[in-house]
């Protein structure tokens, strides 16, 4: 039968500037399971990363438009404002609220920016715990993004490395025999969300592991390469 | 720790019309499991849905413009079209590619249109679920749509019973005490994203079952009504 696990870690300590999450990761899963295993995909919260990396910023207080002009300042384009909210375009190339910018679950008074390159976070907590604890894991680096049409967020990945962002089922075909006509899964993204749901928005859970993914999705991978959609080809933006 | 398992459920026959899904996915389940619980979230794919309330029409042959018409008679907007592609607005609301038109997994000059109304399928499927099995579960129609800005589709609720569309997390606290900015979570498409991880668009599985779910999100539910965002709220309509 064909099943997927979806494990919290828990126990990691609050996360700071220059903690290493590799570190952390495989002593919370050695002290209080799920141990990792070769083919586990270790799913991370955006926010964990940007605190080990030092992305959290002060707001200047009594300063009611600093939380604007930080946005401001991390996007590369505004596609649409409304009030506090604005729909941006990051450096990376992501569209999402406020450019990722982000006050909940940081100190008082801080802001939490979006890491500079989340596939190299990935990729430095793959090759950490590979040092660490002997595993091949994929890693997923998650964040919470709303979405046109439909109310409410879900997880989607904005960092990835071992474990592919988007799988072309190109060539594969349906279960009738014939090519398929939707050819690309956001394989990545689905992961980051099943991890959310173990997780919780208010229980501080930042890290999932997720069992049982199909291991031909095991290979190297890019996030902003695979799941951005050249705007050339995009039809919103 | 916290669990969650997604569960493939297989041997369930080639569906048509008239056919009691909930029967069908009793049986299957009895006889090769996963056992049904109270409290398991069994998703089910729209295609198997439209084929069961037989939402499958026949295309004109050699008529290469059958299927465009087809995908307009079933939108009520079009709010892009790029050659094939149409982004349109459905009757009950979602915007999606093609109307929710679909050809893969059908028989071969057909199409599958979206059931009419999915949170009806799905409460039909939890009924008759619980007159079979005795078992309270949620259920949630899943479909896969593409998304602006990103590469790749997910799979998301169009339908839903006994299972929360959208958590409001509005009152709750983050792990450090204060209010959260981000309110909403869509948990529905969340978990629909999870089962496709085991389903695979390939493999003609159609069920999968979500164990572990958080019990306050079992509650009644409609996709419809808590999903849909409304096009006044809407920056992208």
């Amino acid at each position: 039968m064909r099943r997927l696990e979806v494990l919290a870690l828990e126990g990691l300590p609050q996360v700071g500037p220059g903690d290493v999450l590799a570190g952390l990761i495989a002593d919370a899963a050695r002290a209080r399971g799920p141990e990792l295993a070769d083919g586990d995909v270790v799913v991370v919260t955006q926010k964990v990363v940007s605190k080990a990396e030092g992305r959290l910023v002060e707001l200047e207080p009594d300063d009611a438009d600093a939380h604007r002009r930080l946005v401001e300042s991390q996007a590369v384009r505004v596609l649409r404002r409304r009030g506090e909210l604005l729909v941006t375009e990051t450096p990376q190339g992501f569209v999402c609220a406020n450019a990722g910018v982000d006050v909940s679950n940081v100190p008082v008074g801080h802001a939490a920016l979006l890491p500079v390159d989340a596939d190299r976070s990935a990729r430095r907590i793959r090759d950490g715990l590979r040092a660490r604890l002997g595993v091949e894991v994929g890693v997923v680096v998650s964040d919470t993004f709303g979405r046109p049409w439909r109310r409410g967020a879900t997880d989607v990945a904005i960092g990835c490395a071992g474990i592919a962002a988007v799988v072309d089922l190109r060539g594969t075909s349906d279960a009738l025999g014939r090519a398929l006509v939707v050819t690309e899964v956001a394989v990545a993204d689905e992961l980051a969300s099943a991890a959310e749901l173990v997780m919780g928005k208010a229980s501080g859970v930042p890290v999932a592991v997720v069992r049982g993914v199909e291991r031909s999705w095991l290979r190297p991978s890019s996030a902003t390469a695979e799941v951005i959609r050249p705007p050339a080809e995009d039809l919103f933006r």
